[in-house]
């Protein structure tokens, strides 16, 4: 089968962030052999995998699991069940249309075949479209269970960075839902009018000159005590330093390299704010089987409705990626970049 | 009554740390009215009053609660109960030789005569030392919560910065008694050995050019998940990333005025690091009064047994302490400096 596999071995130690200049700097069009399922695997025939700021972390050797020389990447798409191991609930898999996830041990989806746990796929709604179903698992159940921790916090209103996301995007349309306030950054103007009519109240845009003093109005009017953090930035240390006591900065991505400084430690003491992270995947695992059925029911529910949508900025072939993926993502969250091999 | 008044109102806005060069640019030597116990209130005749990095804190505008110009500072100190509010439990306690915490609407104990509330007075051992008692509460219980935490966190190691400090030396000869194996950092050589004396088994010079390397090499075999740190600064930050998965920095003490680049975010999500803060009287307000009352015990059995101990450095009159304070501070862990009114 043909396979955009991993350049490099393990970790690299740098911390660049997201973005590729050109994907074939760090992955190869490959022929390779089918993978083989065993046990509680499946073998899924790829119909569209996902490119998630994730994957590109993986290749680069900046993400919280080795890279693995020679093996397909991707770690989210859709396609059909095609083969299984000698595990009943894998066999009994044989056929259906769902979503993947790739487990540890598997084989990516940019390739034909992906080869994943059985527990690591979605069975999907008749109605789904394959564009949603590509993009069904890393950033709506983010945005579901990201959103769920923040009503248990017994928060009334959030700050989300990277507003323009497709994540984003869903996360406001859920806060409406969940009578949740959310302000957003953006940095683009052109994105508040986008966010606006997704129900988002405040939208602050990071580029502008009067940030700073129309960030400490808002924190001040919203009172926002969740920060959901894709970027990690100097801006997001200030937006957090500007927010009200008992504040919450849940880091979730690290869309930027730097490293901010931290200006109001003392704030962790006399404010009781804190600092932690959220990784879909430390919630998949740690989630009760029934916790994590009815997220996927609701997300899948919302896109079946029409209420969510995938925006598709573009689609390429695995020999098309090579070359035009890092110009492809470039434009600044205008939907994402898919696969179909 | 005489008593050392502060000098200005509310907060500063600054960060500068707990440090004074003169006691004399925030505070006065004045002679003001004996407050007036109500309701739940006790009056404490002062023997002995504690200078903590928190009254510094305090009396610069940089502390969990605004200044009041003109009223007596220092929170803790050890006294008797001369007088007390209409309260039956607050009556009960006169003629009682107490521990003394400044409860918010009390009236400092860096005075002849104190305010607080009955509920922040322990009273004591009557074989407890008065230096011991002076520095009861602060210190003490901020050890015995914090390895209480240590414990909890399921950690079976931790790091403590400002290692040669009193809080530093409870901790050492608490985490003995715990079983927890201690790191320590100081700044000075000479006080590798008493750390070690106390069972330290690994202190860290933070001062030292070879610290990275040794920092490197304690956290492999070590495998401390907390950090216990008074400073947050940027050492504390290169510490906690250099700590292993699943490690917590709990900030209790902001000694620094600076503000820490964090070089490693993405270790929150990958590595579900996560950072937060202590503050004893966070602790009290929602700790049981059995888990109150135990820990006093605790505390008060360690330092009449011996295993405990208070070292003082220097022990200043009201009327010394506006020029004297500054530079009796200003050696590096000696011990406390008192003040006697």
């Amino acid at each position: 089968m043909k396979a955009l596999t991993v350049r490099y071995d393990g970790y690299s130690g740098t911390s660049e962030g997201p973005t590729v200049e050109r994907l074939s700097d760090w992955c190869e069009l490959s022929q390779i052999a089918v993978p083989k399922p065993s046990g509680s695997q499946v073998l899924v025939k790829v119909g569209l995998a996902n490119v998630n700021p994730s994957d590109l972390h993986y290749i680069k050797g900046e993400y919280g699991q080795p890279r693995k020389k020679g093996a397909p990447a991707g770690f989210e798409g859709m396609g059909e069940i095609v083969a299984s191991g000698e595990d009943e609930a894998a066999r009994k898999l044989i056929g259906q249309r769902v979503a993947v996830s790739v487990s540890r041990g598997g084989s990516g989806v940019w390739a034909e075949y992906a080869l994943t746990d059985a527990r690591a796929v979605v069975p999907l709604h008749p109605k789904l479209r394959d564009e949603d179903a590509a993009a069904l698992i890393v950033n709506p159940m983010t945005a579901w269970a990201m959103l769920d921790l923040v009503k248990k916090a017994g928060a009334k209103a959030f700050v989300m960075t990277a507003g323009a996301s497709q994540l984003g995007k869903l996360m406001a349309r859920l806060s409406k839902e969940l009578d949740l306030a959310a302000v957003a950054t953006v940095r683009r103007e052109a994105h508040r009018g986008v966010l606006e009519g997704l129900g988002v109240g405040t939208v602050l845009n990071t580029e502008r000159e009067d940030f700073e003093d129309m960030l400490v109005m808002a924190m001040r009017q919203v009172q926002p005590t969740v920060l959901l953090d894709a970027v990690a930035d100097q801006r997001s240390a200030d937006i957090f330093a500007a927010m009200p006591a008992g504040a919450r900065w849940v880091i979730y991505g690290k869309l930027s390299p730097q490293s901010p400084a931290l200006p109001s430690l003392g704030q962790m003491v006399f404010m009781k704010k804190r600092i932690e992270g959220f990784w879909l995947s430390e919630w998949m695992a740690s989630a009760t089987p029934d916790a994590r059925r009815e997220a996927f029911e609701a997300v899948q529910e919302r896109f079946v409705s029409g209420a969510w949508k995938t925006d598709v900025a573009e689609t390429l072939s695995l020999a098309e990626a090579g070359e035009k993926l890092g110009e492809a993502l470039s434009g600044l969250n205008r939907g994402k970049v898919l696969i179909r091999p």
